[in-house]
């Protein structure tokens, strides 16, 4: 007798941590359901290397969630703060001054929110994400802790968490160097060509290319380097 | 010195349970921001009460968050997994055969998730929330234990949490009868004349009537015979 496969949600927003990850879950076998958000212009061309990751690491399905009505909430609460704060003056500066246009509040856990819904009517049994606690240990919810928060959540959340069958989380890169991240992608036959990492990439023939200047590109560049991996990384 | 108020996150439907949380949390002085959720058609009459009831009971702020793009996630997840039941044929009728188009799964995990988003961007230190577990205990994420789990979340999903400054949670009516939040609502001025219970309310001269035969309508007529307070529900 054969089982049917693990399903698993993955977000997946088409850089190489999240497609590392989506390939990780492929190679154990589970069958995948990959989600991104678009929140912003600006990522039009990770969703579209997002999309072809999907197909190329065999998602059944790929969803894309449009966050960006968010704009409108963040924008909304910045200058009702900014408002509040000129009525009663603060010592410290607002933090919130300098939030993007694209900025996600309480991000992991609204992508982990809509994951957990997908794997309610999916009947999946697991959810996978990229995080990582190395590279961006500033993020509180890119930490074991928030990850392991949030399954408790999910166990009392569903019908099937409080039965039992609640979702695991799967993080498998959150203690991992990024040069051990591409070893192990490398390994489960991940095209690191087609994963967006710059902050500003071009488009050229369909297809970005990265600046190699910006944060991003120099922690991916040194990352390739340490992993004795070839970077094949498109640069403009 | 006077210290500014709290500032509270309040979900909002429009109906009788988040009215009458919204008029508690005023009546303990927060400073309140209402935050409605539009996944469907139908709850464009509830949206319209939200608002007049946010007005109403002095919210410095009203925003809608638009899922309506759920249902595409939804369908997709639903037909994803009646091909997998064809292919593998279970015993067991697929629950997921009547989910109606403007099901929400993991329903109050997401409206929390953008709670906190929206905390985290107004410096807010609660959210007030409508969930009963007493009259929808069917509903996993309408006890105190999903609550009390979202609260840890929350302590590890952002920067104020981890630096003690989490939001908390606060779900008044959560042990509460329907008599009981309608008292308590009544001498908190609710206007309960304008609240949406009824799962099919008729629209005329631009406020919504309850069909009175529902059983949403039954048991919030039951509701406020038992509080001894007249009914000032606008019936059909």
């Amino acid at each position: 007798m054969t089982s049917s496969p693990t399903r698993a949600v993955v977000l997946l927003s088409g850089g190489l941590d999240s497609t590392t990850v989506l390939a990780l879950a492929a190679a154990e076998g589970r069958e995948t359901y990959a989600l991104s958000f678009r929140y912003g212009q600006r990522h039009e061309v990770e969703l579209a290397s997002a999309a072809r990751q999907a197909r190329r690491l065999g998602a059944r399905a790929h969803e894309v969630v449009d966050l960006s009505h968010l704009g409108r909430l963040v924008a909304a609460g910045t200058s009702l703060l900014k408002a509040s704060e000129r009525a009663v003056p603060k010592d410290s500066h607002a933090a919130s001054d300098e939030i993007p246009s694209t900025y996600v509040p309480a991000r992991n856990t609204l992508f982990l929110a809509y994951a957990l819904g997908w794997a309610e009517v999916l009947e999946a049994a697991e959810i996978w994400l990229g995080v990582n606690a190395v590279d961006y240990s500033g993020y509180p919810d890119c930490r074991p802790a928030f990850v392991a928060a949030f399954e408790r959540l999910a166990a009392e959340a569903t019908r099937a968490g409080v039965q039992g069958r609640g979702v695991k989380l799967r993080a498998p890169l959150i203690t991992w160097s990024k040069a051990q991240i591409i070893r192990a992608g490398t390994d489960a036959d991940v095209d690191y060509a087609d994963t967006v990492s710059c902050y500003d990439p071009v488009v050229t023939d369909d297809l970005p290319r990265a600046c190699g200047r910006c944060d991003s590109c120099r922690l991916r560049r040194e990352g390739f380097a340490a992993a004795g991996v070839p970077d094949p990384t498109r640069y403009a």
